[in-house]
């Protein structure tokens, strides 16, 4: 019984030396290194080989090294294979951050203000305070409820969207797609924190901005196929939105003579906003190796019928 | 006994209402209409008139409708004028707001990432915990205390330096010029909200960044008379900073052709990090009259000596 590690090795070899204190009968091999392939029943990857099921025929888990996996060709493995995306709290914390970041950025006109000070321009603006700035949040999974968390610290008047409802200690909880257009036709700053699913993909859109208020502004850390990039820049041209921010495109990155890499008001970041940290994503994994030695549910388990 | 008001007008439209409702035997004037100069016991303003002493012979306080008295010249004013700071929890809290806007964008490295956008370049780094990014904030009056716990909030090693020493309920504290050199020296981003004194004036030079660690980033929401521009500018490109975020200049705006408008590693806003809001600042002043009638000491009263 084995692990394979198949991703950037500076963090492989960081993970090798945790699990040679935790799990010290689990064989730990960096890919392209596998030891005996009938003996390995876990994977974490980024990117799995093409190959999967029949170089490992005795795959039990597949982890993916990220927050998200539509990376992953799930149609592609096994059914007895598990999927279990990545969560720990080092790549939580990095997201809070950088929604954050990017809420303030908006609430507080930092796109406008840059685009000013490029054009030499030195005028402030009315301002509004953070009570009466909505602030809402597509996708409430592990991520999007620290969001949540986080934006409401700050006193903005935050809400939510998910799937199915969640309970948001309080703040407005919108599910569904019946509920959508309610929760966008109240804000001012909208967050994609979404996974990436059939469902999902290319819900930014004309429609979903003409159904904001005039003005708004958009985050977009989920994955750059949830964006439709046209609409986006035709929004943007219209007014209808305000500004964008934006941490993932598709394809990433975009072609060089792309829109997004100089329209003043669309901040471009390289994918940045949130990554597994060394340290304490490789003891998630170990924690999920345990679980799943000792028959409990893992935790970042995947429904392979939703693809989160 | 009357107040008078100069400032912005639609500001001093809200404070009359207010005024008029707390203390209804008190003539708010909003100039320049002032009625009899002779009655005039309070002014708030943010540029008193010149022939202040002479105009108001009774005046008693001068209220600032800002953060700062820099602006008053107060050997013009009668030593028994009384000068008062702004101290409101709306001014307090949209400080807040920018400081960890603009502490969050250097750690995440923002001002790097777009200045890679618009040259092209999609680029990743490796990026650094909160925990290791060591923070300190210059200056521990009202504004810089709350700016240090919303930054220890985000897991920031977080320190502050005063001219005398401030609890900071665990954090490191130093105090006074001898302890400055080793509060610079663990400092990966420093925040500079002191008040401006011919003690701070152009403390932010180049001998204090040569005492940080190479690659720091610097954001001033202190005043432009704090920072020596030259000093930044070499700073910046010989790499001992890596980045800074100003909201302020000396003078503001600054001239067409000078090079903060166009440095790709300086952000500039146009002095708009706190504004005193309408209702609240109202609301602190009108508390103010009422200590001041019932002979009890005032918030925010500054020392004139000390010059804050």
């Amino acid at each position: 019984m084995s692990i394979v590690y198949k991703s950037e090795p500076q963090r492989g070899a960081e993970w090798r030396r945790l699990f040679a204190e935790a799990l010290p009968d689990l064989p730990f091999h960096i890919w392209p290194e596998t030891g005996d392939p009938a003996e390995v029943r876990y994977l974490a990857a980024w990117q799995p080989p093409e190959d999967i099921a029949t170089r490992f025929p005795a795959l039990e888990v597949l982890f993916s090294v990220g927050a998200g996996v539509d990376q992953f060709d799930l149609s592609a493995l096994p059914p007895s294979v598990q999927v279990v995306r990545m969560v720990e709290p080092g790549l939580t914390a990095g997201m809070v951050e950088y929604v954050t970041l990017s809420v303030l950025a908006l609430h507080r006109e930092f796109p406008l203000f840059l685009d000013q000070q490029r054009r030499g321009i030195w005028a402030a603006t009315k301002g509004v305070r953070a009570e009466r700035r909505r602030v809402g949040v597509l996708g409430l999974g592990v991520l999007g409820l620290a969001a949540v968390k986080a934006l409401r610290g700050f006193g903005f008047a935050v809400s939510g969207w998910s799937r199915s409802r969640r309970d948001l200690d309080g703040a407005p909880s919108f599910a569904g797609t019946e509920e959508l257009p309610a929760f966008l036709s109240e804000l001012d700053i909208l967050v994609c924190l979404l996974p990436l699913t059939e469902g999902t993909r290319g819900m930014l859109c004309a429609s979903l901005f003409d159904a904001m208020p005039r003005g708004a502004g958009v985050v977009n850390a989920g994955r750059g196929g949830h964006l439709v990039a046209a609409d986006l820049l035709a929004a943007l041209d219209s007014g209808q939105l305000s500004a964008a921010i934006l941490d993932v495109s598709d394809p990433e990155p975009p072609p060089p003579d792309h829109p997004f890499w100089h329209h003043p008001r669309i901040w471009l970041t390289p994918h940045v906003a949130s990554m597994t940290h060394a340290e304490t994503g490789g003891e998630a994994v170990i924690e999920n190796v345990r679980r799943h030695r000792r028959g409990e549910p893992m935790l970042g388990l995947v429904d392979r019928l939703r693809g989160y």
